[in-house]
């Protein structure tokens, strides 16, 4: 409800003139109003993360509270100057629209039955991403190997459902709490990829009921960790692929002009002997 | 029985004309086609995951069967026309011939004690590796690395054995659950590699009674994961290496013609160079 | 005690003549001098490494403090010399000042209830680091390639944080042996990153009474290994495109100075063809 | 005894002529020759394999060991020819000091309480490495690169050493079972560095309570893999060094050639013109 009111004092302010526009978009770009807002994510985690701690909450009583209000008011009327100064502009950049999401989220009252969800306050934690640039930097690298491997992860949902059709099928009656339903399989297959209790806990005990049971997870094993392997390889190679066509190209830009100036000197003396030849020509011509 | 009867009518098609022909060779080679068949093949990887859910199969009776008898005739049908179109030309290719193997596979009628075996139908899945491109161009960059790592893996398996002749006469008579047999063991070697309980699970209880059993562990380990490793990277150098051949390929025609092309102006200055004394000479003499 | 004196005896030397100093400089960098330090640190951690051995100390009585004692005297009079003969330029190197924190913190005596921080005797032997050059070296690579990835650490420690609040709200009250608090949670949430039993001794135990909770555990682990790949990514990409740079540098150089030469003989070349033809436009003006 | 008095026979061989000399050089260097042994180590391989079978080897009897004596005296009459073909030269080969100590050590008979090494006989099989180009190729490749990883390996033995002596120190009395001595404590932070139950088999049970025991092991993990990840990157960081180097070898070498023949071409071209306006300055001198 609060939340609500503040928006509505925002976006009142809307009649201004260009002026305190101007104005307004200096301080809104200004270094200092944003480091205030970094400092502001990092110290709303922090309280967020001692609220976790039931001795604290009894002894500051509802401190946590109006800190966390206050600092959502500051979230909101944050983005509400970015829309006014921005317009619609503002959510032309994916991280904007992934900020005002996660300020939207919070500004929810939950109440009841939804208060379980309070704690995905959290996630406010990653407007960093945003805020900060060199985290955005990494988040944007990370996020720009993902089409390489794309298809990998295809392949590797392709054999993760083959095996896990087969694995509920075959093994399903016998060990239900592993292989009982698609679902299940799918986990103990992501288990079994992680390499975690494999064998001491899932293929051992199955192995005294049905001795040949490797043949299933041996090659699920040696298929799934190879992909995985290939998805790495992928990223790597790629990203040294492009390091290098750029590096190679900034050598190759260079030997071209170091050429070009050894031959500009060259194609220099060769116009001064034509010059020379012409007036030989000419002087023999005239006589 | 329904599946060879349906064989029978697409072969009986056989004596067409070559207008027909190369209208259904359009229309086998057309993008609708293609893509109707790997919409197919996905509808197909889901009715048959959800046939493992026994409630489904119980609340929808045998439509599941039905279902999945239908896309085969279809796949029969697909594959008997590409027979038809492309004829001996169509086993040219590993792909078509995994195609052709895996719907052959599944047109066998299977009852009575095979039943189980009715569960490999899933792996018609896989067809999707030969018809989706961008699948298969991985698929063929996975299995092209595999040469390059032939022999560390003769290698890995000389290690494997070598230490599952030892820990068998070793141990064996100890700890048959783990070395009872050289099979036994291969199994238990492949855990300790993947470093699955390799110490909690196997190494420390073997330990309360023979001592000095770090003496096999921990050599195995080094060793194997160390060649591991060296597959690993075997497959990245070896990837990283064409790249750049071609990379510096590429670099060094650019600079090729980017010098050729400056020497071409080069030398047509100097051809101009002697036409033009060439025609001084002829006046000298001339006179 | 005995240390402090042996501090005050090694100050004491100050008042030398400039002479002597030079000498004693010689006889600090002599190879003597560095490899016997070097012996007797390496001495140093076996003695330290026997006194771990309660029936070694029972006996030979207290021959290992003693031992102990006479060489961190000679440790203090080494730190003491180098400090006399570079009096303040000592400091400069961060080397130095870590070897003399080593042997200054050695050099405290403790008793009582300190006494077991007596163990910490054997980070002496990280003297190494600085005495043995390859291993500086070494070091200083690894400690090279930390700004590279220190954004990626930040990342990790954001993910770390949001999971464990979230972790410790969701699942605190029921299962407080790993979500107890905000560091229980990091230390499982470590454990999971490891991927040590995070199945079968956190997650499944916990499905039993909250069958969802793999929405937790998958993508934390997705989300966690994926950052740390990249870290390791970040390294090798980083380390190879700094070689890469360099080698792209060299070769561009090597090329550049042959095409200079090269094109030193085609300039000698056109040089003496304008002199030729300064004397030919020379004779023909004369006549 | 039997193996004895055969080395006898083979070395009584010795006082032959040139002719029959280099006709034993030219079967022993033969390719049947070197494939026979090559099958017959892979045979032998099989039945050392089968002999762990007690199955096996009580319905054959002692056919087993009988194979494998026939085995034994070819392959020392095998070395006696290379001996007596090569003389010493034969040992300048490391291959083949490694060849002969594996025959040498089976051809010890072996009884009584030293029987239980007669198991070692399977390290016959690593003459394969020896005998099969390509293996010798991967594990001289795989040998090349240890010099690179050496001194990070002395650091990891460091942190292992100091590792441990803290261990021993602050859990031994408490945890005699891994930490009672240096030995174990080394084994205990072997299995810790392999991630392997170090949390749920190890720190859990220690942090009831000692409840600040991670300061012990995450600092250890961290460190531990972080120096292993380094192992690592330095053998793919080298061995691409290597190749590229040698690529932009190759690189540089064919734009060299290239400039070298254009610019022959231009000097040419060049040489030309100057005999031309020779010839101009001898008319012109002439007249």
């Amino acid at each position: 409800m609060a939340n609500l009111r503040l928006i509505d004092v925002a976006t009142k302010r809307c009649p201004m003139q260009e002026g305190n526009e101007s104005k307004l978009k200096q301080f809104v770009d200004s270094n200092g109003f944003h480091n205030f807002i970094i400092y502001l994510i990092v110290f709303n985690a922090i309280t967020i993360g001692m609220e976790t701690s039931p001795n604290l909450v009894n002894s500051v009583g509802n401190w946590f509270e109006r800190i966390d209000n206050v600092i959502l008011y500051i979230f909101i009327v944050e983005i509400a100057l970015k829309l006014f100064v921005y317009r619609l502009d503002f959510f032309r950049s994916g991280w904007n629209v992934f900020d005002f999401t996660i300020v939207a989220i919070a500004a929810v009252p939950l109440a009841g039955p939804f208060a379980v969800f309070r704690t995905l306050r959290i996630l406010r934690t990653l407007r960093l991403l945003n805020n900060i640039p060199r985290l955005r930097f990494i988040i944007e690298a990370i996020l720009h190997a993902i089409p390489s491997i794309g298809w990998i992860m295809v392949l590797l949902v392709i054999v993760f459902y083959i095996f896990a059709v087969l694995g509920t099928n075959f093994y399903g009656a016998d060990f239900p709490q592993f292989f009982g339903s698609i679902g299940e399989t799918m986990f103990t297959l992501f288990q079994v990829m992680t390499l975690e209790s494999w064998s001491s806990g899932i293929a051992r005990p199955m192995m005294e009921k049905l001795p040949y049971v490797y043949v299933f997870f041996i090659p699920f094993i040696l298929i799934a960790t190879y992909t995985t392997l290939n998805i790495f390889i992928a990223i790597v190679v790629n990203t040294m692929n492009e390091i290098q066509a750029d590096e190679s190209q900034r050598e190759e830009d260079r030997i071209k002009n170091f050429v070009r100036d050894e031959n500009k000197e060259v194609k220099k003396q060769l116009s001064d002997l034509k010059t020379q030849l012409s007036e030989i020509e000419a002087h023999l011509k005239k006589k």
